[in-house]
């Protein structure tokens, strides 16, 4: 969505052609996964000893289509918009802040940079046109049919040729709102059920963001045709990108770990359009937004951590990539029984 | 205890003079703790937005007594014994696999291996007189106070000098049975209550294995003296040594990482010496051995990680590493409002 870059991005900007692209999707890869397992029986542990870790390393064989997988080099992509709505006093911070943590990012300063360092991931700031914020949807769709689909495009180019993990992550002060506005045009429900505090709202801006996603969804709602639309009528630039860039991954075989709330109900808008559009997606980690738990469910994932964090940037799902990492080393580096000359279980 | 090493340890053998350490306990460092406070309000994310995230990285420049904390020179040490009562058919594996095991850490092929690879952290095997296991404890007593002693004092060399976290663990089978009878003498309730399938038994086996932790309890609870005692009675030299590293951090100011259930019953030993004995200490994971959670419960320890593993050999706790690295990171490398020049919350 930078001026830099749309028209890189232009010739996939058709909302249509991006829906085909989930007719298209590759389903998992049957013959990693059978080698998977039978590589996994054989490694020097009792079988089932690693639980989850065991779980993780055959979904990266699965989406990667290979066996043993590798995650050599993984990608945190955090996508940066601003928000209309915000103006509705929605947040606890001002909008000028996600310019200025974007500048953060890019100085190495956010917590997102010091576990990307940690965990030897690249980290990757998208950018998304910040002085121009999508439209109060409140009034009117956030996006055009075309912004929309610029924005996804732009996601996608986040898909880069090596990738071989894809963190997602968000900034963009009002984005909470936006978020529970999709969740809430999704899933039904109230505005309630969807919206919890994002950077920490109380009281009467709590009020109030509740009022902003009942008023929306009811604006809405009844011009919806499917979810890509109510994503283009309430999300944001970065949470559009955010969906291309799940697509692109599909594409690609690239598997994608989701961060907290926002991001995930990014992610919901394509389970909304087949339930197994995500199968190539984890979530990260619970994020303590208390909508996350529900949104979790509703799609049929099981968060992999649980700290009661609730920063956004990408942070919950570069904290997840350290153990899907793990769970990848012990499968590919392991040695067998017979390798390590160890006896098995006594039969 | 291996013959290169007893000789140095046995100044320190005598478990009169251990207990005396743990009078000599040093305190949390509430100064750091003060500065850690202190810092992490300034940093630019929303309060308490990085959850368990903030409460690990304090919790690591209390018992460091410093600010910012830093994990430069981590360790996983990792004890390996043997033990007589793997005789009686308590295991799903037969008593050379310990060295078998140890030949694997040795060769780099085991799970911790990869993970030490992953996480930056060295590891350090610790063979324990392999060739002598502990006597039977449905005979008589497992080890003599000597031989206990020296375990615990050969554990204590796990610390050394500039070692800034230490992750703890054990191979040797038939610990689970010695780990469940300690619990069992320590805690009370039924055999059934602290005993487990380990790493793997089922049916007759398992029967067999409830069966030996109540005889050794019923044989040595009317004797044991105090928690060392049980340990002394039906522990391993390899739990004596976990028991004696936890020890020497407490005392070289070292932040301890426990791994699963045999390594959480040596290090509820000194819990039942003083409440507050394991406060330099975190459970990294749950373990899938059922009397983990209870066992976590009654030490007051939340685990960091719950991924339904059950492996040993500080898995767990070297996969929590990457969490309390994650934090440390997070709280002494980002930036403060004020440095990135990022607007604080609207008040």
């Amino acid at each position: 969505m930078s001026d830099e870059t749309s028209n890189e991005a232009e010739p996939k900007a058709d909302l249509n052609e991006i829906r085909s692209l989930i007719m298209a999707f590759p389903g998992p890869d049957f013959a990693a996964r059978d080698a998977a397992r039978a590589r996994e029986a054989t490694l020097t542990k009792p079988p089932g000893a690693l639980g989850r870790l065991e779980i993780l390393a055959e979904w990266v064989a699965v989406w990667q289509a290979r066996t043993p997988p590798r995650i050599e080099r993984p990608r945190v992509a955090v996508f940066a918009g601003n928000h209309g709505v915000a103006a509705q006093g929605v947040s606890a911070y001002p909008a000028e802040v996600t310019a200025q943590m974007v500048a953060n990012f890019q100085g190495g300063g956010a917590a997102v940079n010091q576990l990307c360092s940690v965990h030897d991931a690249e980290l990757r700031v998208y950018e998304m046109a910040l002085e121009h914020p999508t439209k109060d949807f409140t009034q009117g769709p956030a996006m055009t049919e075309e912004e929309c689909a610029t924005a996804m495009a732009y996601g996608m180019m986040a898909v880069d040729e090596g990738i071989d993990c894809l963190c997602l992550g968000e900034m963009g002060i009002g984005n909470s709102t936006a978020a529970a506005a999709v969740a809430h045009a999704l899933f039904g429900g109230t505005a309630t059920d969807w919206t919890g505090p994002g950077t920490g709202v109380t009281g009467d801006a709590m009020s109030r963001k509740i009022d902003v996603v009942d008023r929306a969804v009811t604006l809405h709602l009844p011009n919806t045709i499917d979810p890509f639309d109510a994503l283009r009528r309430m999300g944001g630039f970065e949470l559009a990108a955010i969906t291309g860039a799940i697509i692109a991954a599909r594409m690609g075989r690239v598997p994608v770990i989701l961060d907290g709330y926002a991001c995930t109900v990014a992610a919901a808008v394509l389970h909304q359009m087949d339930h197994h559009a995500l199968d190539h997606c984890i979530v990260g980690h619970l994020s303590a937004e208390p909508a996350h738990a529900d949104l979790c469910k509703k799609i049929g994932k099981e968060p992999v951590l649980n700290f009661g964090m609730r920063l956004g940037e990408g942070s919950g799902a570069a904290l997840a990539l350290s153990i899907v990492k793990s769970a990848v080393a012990c499968h590919s580096g392991m040695a067998s029984f017979a390798e390590a000359g160890v006896s098995d279980k006594e039969a």
